[in-house]
């Protein structure tokens, strides 16, 4: 055994009592009954306790000096290992123990505040966990930028900088076209009743016609959907509203994204450091490619319009162009998790700033409100009525998240320069998808991107599948040309 | 902090650990894909690995050392603490990991031999199982008697002369009351069909009219019935069989027993050793009452009865003594797990004799056959017509569980036992019995039996609920009443 294989060994029973803990969070979200709660807090804390005993280990820093690569898997895996093994070591024991305990408390005393529209309720604790991240930042950047350092846990190597910039390219163009789309006649909207036993089964055939393989994972109702695990068995969960079956059908091809992802990385990296998504922002590039690029196209609309009548009967959209526009539907609304695809990126752009600014020390927690209210007004172009419609809307801030917004539109970044190269290499996707046939895009994504799980570094694996550096400029262009065909603008 | 505290704390994790341990196989059971399995043996692993490095943590041996007791709480805490240390300790590292290699190899050769039929196939390597339990119960026993080091990994305290002492004097009864009752005209059994949803929705009903809190625990289906974890989170299955809605109902309120006793353990006592079932055989007491003398009472199945009329109409039994006689059936069998009040523990009876006999070294594996089919002729008065019918039929052996058997009857002992007492405290239970609430029955066995965890020994539990030292007696009187009366002998 060299120092790299007992090394490796170790790391393999890190990751599966990681998918063990993971486990629990599913379960917990799925099928735990609520009086078993307190139980189960004991129970994460004891496996939270195992795993980080695992990852400061000493023998880890040992191997790790003594490891060498000897091609690039073996390069990857030490790549991983010692920058999760630096990353942790440099953050202090007894701060990391207070950031647990403080955001623990902040995320209770935010949904409090939010039910309670109360914004000063809420100010002090996120005072308290912005100071400790910032804290946590200075250990982790060591003299470099603090905003990165955290935005480097969710997208190794990703600076704010560069975000910065290719998000100050997106925004101009993206307040326009909302502020054109808006002008124009509406779509219509879905009205009446939608059986759920029939939602749940027209969406499990999403997810089966999207690649999700039900061998591998289960598909499950949670209140927020999301997907869950590794390897070999990764779960997702959806939810159904009697009105709305598209949060339905697109929460479950979102989650579909996630899970492909996860479910179609290479056998040979089960276990290891390269048997994950690589990053939160190329998983979000597969969930919206799936979502979006593909399944609120013109073409799959068509065949989704289809199985909506065969499930519901006539339900009050009189044609496939209809219901594509229907599908796309932009309105205005102050809630992120509701938007479309050409306002959600607003939303997300405008967080980043502010919590870019928030850990740089250029925006106080005492001016985020009015800071948020102002940058609303401009972009969407009317006020946030109540605070649980504006600044205390999210979860992220109040679980200490500073760093993960941006991913969420990066993946949109990221998902536009994939969609040109696959569009390229199959350029007779439309015609598979009119019949409900994805598997050209889903190969093309799993050979390109899905399969290198962590083999390369996030922006690597995206120039490689896309052939060009990653730009904002592919996602605008497909926003544009999208909604001005269904818009007419 | 004090020794004790110090291990106490450390104690707590590992029970939190043991649980999310125990919630893998639950989720093994109920909810994982098929293709998940080899990940799973994975994370299987790794908790075990991390759970055994915590058993034998030598911490463990220096705060046993300087712990000392206050009051009975910590008296027992340290008992199991310290039984559980010196047993783990006893076994040599290499001895357990050849054993836990060699069951799991013996299990998959016995499922095929038992599908092919073929007892030759599987001999060797049971051979191979009972000599390494014997090196265990070696180590174990330090000079002792085997056989007892084995059995008091499920019954600690008892041993196995005590049982075949117990045994020896239930058997002569038990193969008379056998043959009278084959000798009378037999009850009608159900015919027809039951559907599947109305099974299960009667089965939660059940559950709940036992006590079974549904608000920590949930019901799920699984090909083996099975109860899961201890404390706040305690889950049950069930099975359904279209033509024998009873398998449903009565594997519930055989789970519901198990479930309900630890649900139902002092919450002082969560997750500490304290918290669990005491024994397997006060554990399966508590099954058993809920299942027979309880669930199976004429006053009980009067109930039932009106309740299947409910849900599944006139489905061909008259009225409530032909049910209360169809419940209770007793026919001609091979098999154990289908086995009635009556003949269950006839089965129980020989495989104890034999493998006490196995881990003595009295009997020779190359013999067990041929001593299988010789004593089910002399107790059930017919030959067992082939292997899987036979010294086949169990898992147990396969998988190294020499001294679980015993507990089994044990079990219907130990129920004998409480019964009469619990009848004597609750003179007007069958009048609550036949409105089906069994809330003062569950009461009495909370109070007196299941709220004491571990607090006392297994024998003890029993003798003070029951106010007398158990025996088979109360067992055997109870079976030849109720049979006596149902086939009026």
């Amino acid at each position: 055994m060299t120092a790299y294989d007992d090394l490796m060994a170790f790391q393999r029973d890190t990751e599966a009592l990681s998918q063990v803990a993971g486990r629990l969070g599913w379960d917990q979200e799925t099928m735990m009954a609520e009086g078993s709660a307190p139980q189960r807090a004991e129970e994460h804390a004891a496996m939270a306790s195992v795993l980080h005993a695992r990852r400061i280990d000493p023998r880890v820093g040992d191997w790790l000096d003594k490891a060498t690569a000897t091609d690039p898997v073996s390069a990857a895996n030490l790549r991983h290992i010692q920058r999760n093994y630096d990353r942790t070591m440099k953050v202090p024991a007894d701060l990391a123990a207070e950031i647990a305990k403080t955001t623990s408390l902040a995320h209770r005393i935010w949904a409090q505040s939010r039910s309670d529209d109360d914004v000063a309720s809420y100010l002090p604790v996120l005072e308290k966990v912005v100071g400790l991240r910032q804290q946590e930042a200075n250990a982790l950047a060591a003299g470099g930028d603090r905003y990165d350092a955290l935005l480097n846990n969710y997208e190794p190597g990703a600076t704010g900088a560069e975000i910065a910039a290719m998000f100050a390219a997106l925004r101009p163009g993206l307040v326009d076209l909302r502020a054109a789309i808006l002008d124009q006649p509406k779509p219509q909207t879905l009205t009446g009743i939608f059986d759920e036993a029939a939602q749940l089964a027209l969406s499990t055939k999403l997810a089966l016609a999207f690649g999700y393989d039900l061998n591998k994972g289960r598909i499950d109702k949670a209140v927020h959907p999301f997907s869950s695990g590794s390897g070999i068995d990764v779960r997702i969960t959806t939810r159904t509203n009697p009105s709305d079956p598209f949060n339905c059908f697109y929460s479950t091809i979102h989650e579909v994204g996630h899970a492909a992802y996860e479910q179609n990385i290479s056998a040979d990296y089960l276990l290891t450091p390269l048997g994950g998504g690589v990053s939160m922002g190329v998983h979000e590039s597969q969930s919206r490619i799936y979502e979006n690029q593909i399944g609120r196209s013109r073409a799959f609309t068509g065949w989704l319009y289809g199985q909506m009548r065969d499930a519901f009967g006539d339900f009050g959209i009189a044609d496939e162009d209809a219901f594509y526009a229907c599908v796309n539907r932009v309105s205005d609304g102050f809630i992120r998790t509701e938007a479309d695809e050409v306002q959600y990126n607003l939303h997300v752009l405008m967080r980043f700033d502010m919590e870019r600014a928030l850990i740089a020390g250029d925006l106080k927690v005492t001016d985020l409100e009015a800071a948020w209210n102002d940058r609303f007004a401009a972009d969407f172009g009317y006020a946030v009525d109540k605070p649980s419609n504006g600044v205390l809307q999210d979860v992220h801030w109040s679980e200490g998240l500073m760093g993960y917004f941006p991913t969420y539109s990066l993946g949109n970044v990221y998902a536009g320069c994939l969609n040109v190269a696959m569009r390229n290499d199959v350029p007779d996707l439309d015609s598979d998808l009119e019949r409900g046939d994805t598997s050209q895009a889903t190969t093309w994504l799993r050979e390109n991107v899905q399969t290198h799980g962590g083999l390369y570094e996030p922006r690597e694996v995206i120039t490689k599948a896309a052939r060009v550096e990653p730009s904002e400029a592919p996602l605008m262009s497909y926003l544009t040309t999208k909604f001005s065909d269904i818009y007419q603008l």
